[in-house]
């Protein structure tokens, strides 16, 4: 049983759910209450909002009318997948009998051609199959199921979904894999599907279909549409920028899917491609919560630095979208600093999706909300919702979690590296046989992980040295050892032996964080982040006006005895003003008095709008 | 003749382009810049794209099909208002053909039951008549017929468009003006123009249906759509809320309107609620430069302080709509102070949105442009655009420049009262006789306004005093005078008197702004202002990178050689960064290196975009 993605051809080769076992801990409780809590809420929402009637009536089994987005099936898709990774880990009538009955009715509404999305094989369709790639989402609708059918296949064997897939990945194939096509999905998606059915069958149409989507890019096949080409990466082919632009959950599943060609393909150019797009992603146009998507009109990637806190879009998918994308870079390259900002969205952006009940959702993802915040569509105030007209992001955070164990580790150089730190158990067959380890953690609310090699005649161990560490401490069997990073790596020659025992102590003191001076938006402010957990200032926890705060940016935050799962509030000193109210909008300029001294509390971003709604903020102004 | 605004009902009394006479200054040149160049260049617009001949072939007259945007028809009212206001100055026979064709046009167009909207009237339309207030625009278009209409009876007499008008206004007043009926319009602009159609026949139904329109909004009478209620400002009664929200040109022109019926019907309690959302307009959510709307999302107001410079939206027609509102709102309360406001937006955001040349437009006003910015639809990069496809602007400028002179003075106190500053000769009759000004300045480049009364036998001459102008000094006949300004006026009692020679010189030297604490997308920054003239620091003026450049708050800036027909080009001291680009976007706060010194110039915001492209800001981080 392999994961997500599953392909010996990078620098290092994923571990899935067969060689990786949670025991526990934050990322162990999240993927328990995706089974217990968002699946079951989340197939109600497919019921309640008409996405299984859809389909339904194709057969004639609902006389519903058409509900909901044209890629209203992606949300089955998605939601299928987590279920397969669920069921995989274990039995369940209630996720079974879904399983089982949603295939099914796929299986039934799918045309004899293959074709199969509900909202184009309606009687009363407003458009043709196939008319309309732009705004269509027909093959981002296909690419969802392809994923959740290898999902199936790989975590409980069944072959059903993949025959639907199958059939229709077949039809795409026939439909536009002439080389004379210049067809591409106005949402990207299909492309890393596409790969990974390769991956998956070893048939060799579906990565050069994958690879066309990618290569066709660019040229304005899609038009221009509402927002631009831009919007739609269309406006300049792949391999000829270096800045993600436009839609930023389109623009990262592209980059994902093309870094999977550059993989299959051994394309190294197209590698470096990817490499200094991820470059200028990660030091000009991210959040520090790893939120991606600044501007809410065209959901869209801005200027270098624009990243304002209060009009963050940071769409949920966006942080799921880069977990794929750093995972996959980390992949091709081998090197663990892109496990760095794997975890940065991990811990933040992608959990700051769902409420503490499973059952609440964020679309959009600012880093700061004010009191009388005015709300867009999409956008939670201070509460995340039960659903969305346009739900794409509630299932992707079901079937991330529910697969999350995938993302832990990898073989490397004959032996293995951990990415992400967690309780686990893992064993792997190595050159060296087999070798088995425990993990124990309680990362990251606290630095120590400890690693014991149950089984194994040697080989690597090589752990993830985070960018932030400074000041870790490494021992083998009790013995010290020295921290010297190689390609973001500490490696442990021959830890993989039974009995060895590895300690890696990570610092988790609070730091203060400022960014870049050309970060308009948050100019005089700064955050506070302690290993990974980006925290925030959030109403609930704090008496006086968090709106009217400034910190001490030279004084390091301190902890509380008050702890959630990602780590303990913290206490900041600085001041509150008083004021504000009566203060002119523009006067001319004199320095400020200081306001009065106060003690700020502070928590980690991800668990902010769980206690009572008020103004949050991550950056704060300093004192 | 009369100007835009013609009521005895406030507490001053405008005079019109009969009573004031441009000579020369800024105001003067941009008056015979829209005569001699926007204009026509508009009227070709309105070929080129479509607008007229959508009219025309209503009539037979034209077989091109309907082009351009459900409320295209709204461009040409707003060009014959212009063309009406400049025929009134002065003939011309190019301007005068485009007048009666266009008239004659229109009032063959005109369907027997009054119905002019030739998106609606079109056999190929996809929408009835009326069938869609929240979105159709039919009642926005009227009311921008009807302004046009008057403006051509007050300018030159003629009656035609007028009964083109008449005859709409009455169907709209038979079809909507039934105490059940529920309906508004989904842009508010019909509210202000009924008032006016009141104030040139008298007839009350139109005051009625404009009080209707105002109090009937806020029930959500026209649904959610695209963006809520709240855009369309359907969401609150206008009596119930004291914060401008929605799409920011609906909610100034709805609060314009709203004054007028305040006015005209007495309504103390209204105009209480207007002086709130002013209040909270002016100290919470509007730009330094008078622009408003803070959101490219839905063109919105925003959070209170929620002001970003470089995604400002700032549409060219929220800043004449605010001309609008402060106007009315000065002549129903007789404060001179909302002249303040009305300056700001003239000499900045209004006057940014034409090029030097008179043929180039801005349609959003960012305070702040990068050089790699990624612009969207809407959006000038750092050059105008010769139209836009939704062409609201241009033809608002054109109207508001050949009426500007309408906004110069009032009649107050039985005397008169001067509010904006520019060469100009002004002769009204008072109580005590006719009286005759003649008013010399280079204003706003210069600060000294000298008035010289050339007949009169008394009464009161005021002078609005600026909120920035503390400093100023007043004299007449050479004798210093005591400023203690009441409601914003500096009354020199029985000034109006012939040969009496008054002289206000106003303190032109540069001032550094802040912002208020809240206004976090400005936080750390300051801005320079001279009277009322807000300056940017633009690339094409400095041979450093602007986008590197910090200010000394402290030092005021100083004129340089160089002059703008608003004001000297400013020199600043500051420093300037290196190495940014290979800064990290999040870093460990440390206290950063100041910069090598440098001097920054600075030009005036409106005069910005007409060089070579480059970077702009307005707001610069301090050093």
């Amino acid at each position: 049983m392999t994961g997500p993605v599953d392909t010996a051809r990078g620098a290092v080769v994923p571990l899935g759910p067969n060689e990786v076992a949670l025991a526990g801990g934050v990322l162990g409780h999240w993927q328990r209450r995706t089974r217990a809590t968002t699946i079951p809420h989340g197939i109600r929402m497919l019921e309640r909002d008409g996405a299984l009637d859809n389909v339904r009536r194709l057969v004639g089994r609902s006389d519903a009318p058409f509900r909901g987005m044209v890629f209203q099936d992606s949300d089955i898709g998605k939601t299928l997948e987590a279920v397969a990774w669920e069921l995989g880990r274990r039995d369940d009538p209630e996720l079974r009998r879904f399983y089982d009955e949603t295939v099914a009715l796929l299986e039934e509404a799918q045309e004899d051609d293959g074709y199969l999305d509900s909202a184009f094989q309606r009687a009363d369709r407003v458009q043709e199959r196939w008319s309309d790639l732009t705004a269509g989402h027909e093959l981002y609708v296909a690419g969802h199921l392809i994923q959740a059918a290898i999902a199936a296949r790989r975590a409980i064997g069944d072959d059903r979904l993949l025959g639907v897939a199958l059939r229709l990945a077949d039809l795409i194939v026939t439909r536009f894999g002439a080389a004379d096509s210049g067809a591409v999905d106005g949402h990207p998606e299909i492309e890393y599907a596409l790969v990974e059915l390769f991956r998956l069958t070893g048939r060799q149409e579906y990565l050069d279909l994958a690879r066309a989507f990618i290569d066709r890019r660019g040229h304005g096949w899609l038009g221009s549409a509402h927002f631009g080409s831009g919007y739609l990466q269309d406006d300049v082919p792949v391999r000829d920028t270096t800045v993600l632009r436009g839609h930023a959950v389109r623009a990262i599943y592209l980059a994902a899917g093309a870094t999977d060609v550059a993989i299959e393909t051994g394309d190294a150019e197209l590698l470096a491609v990817m490499r200094a797009q991820w470059a200028d992603l990660l030091s000009r146009r991210s959040y520090i919560t790893g939120g991606a998507g600044s501007r809410h009109r065209d959901e869209s990637f801005g200027d270098a630095y624009e990243l304002p806190p209060d009009r963050a879009y940071a769409e949920t998918c966006a942080g799921i979208a880069l977990l794929h994308w750093a995972w996959r870079m980390l992949l091709a390259t081998g090197e663990a600093g892109f496990g760095d900002a794997f975890e940065t969205a991990l811990y933040n952006v992608v959990a700051a999706g769902v409420s503490d009940d499973g059952e609440h959702f964020f679309y959009s993802n600012p880093l700061q909300l004010r009191a009388d915040h005015i709300a867009g569509q999409e956008e939670a105030t201070a509460r995340r919702r039960d659903w969305y007209a346009c739900a794409c992001c509630p299932p992707n955070l079901m079937r991330t979690f529910a697969s999350i164990e995938s993302y832990l580790a990898v073989a490397r150089d004959g032996g293995v590296g951990i990415v992400n730190y967690a309780p686990a158990r893992i064993s792997l067959d190595t050159p060296a046989g087999r070798a088995a380890l425990e993990i124990e953690t309680a990362y990251p609310a606290d630095g120590a992980v400890r690693i014991r090699v149950t089984a194994g005649a040697g080989g690597p161990l090589a752990l993830r040295f985070p960018g932030w560490a400074a000041g870790a401490e490494l021992r083998v069997d009790g013995a010290a050892r020295e921290v010297a990073p190689v390609d973001g790596w500490l490696v442990v020659e021959e830890g993989l032996r039974a009995g060895t025992v590895v300690e890696l102590t990570l610092p988790m003191s609070a730091e203060v964080v400022a960014a870049h001076p050309r970060a308009d938006a948050i100019r005089g402010t700064v955050a506070v982040r302690r290993g990974p957990v980006v925290y925030c200032l959030e109403q609930t926890d704090n008496a006086g006006d968090v709106e009217a705060m400034s910190v001490d940016p030279t004084a390091a935050p301190e902890p509380t005895g008050d702890a959630t799962e990602l780590g303990p509030l913290l206490r900041a000193t600085g001041t509150v003003r008083s004021g504000d109210a009566d203060a002119p909008l523009y006067a001319p300029y004199a320095v400020r008095g200081a306001g009065a001294p106060a003690a700020l509390r502070l928590r980690p971003y991800a668990t902010w709008g769980n206690g009572a709604p008020g103004a949050m903020r991550v950056w704060i102004p300093t004192s």
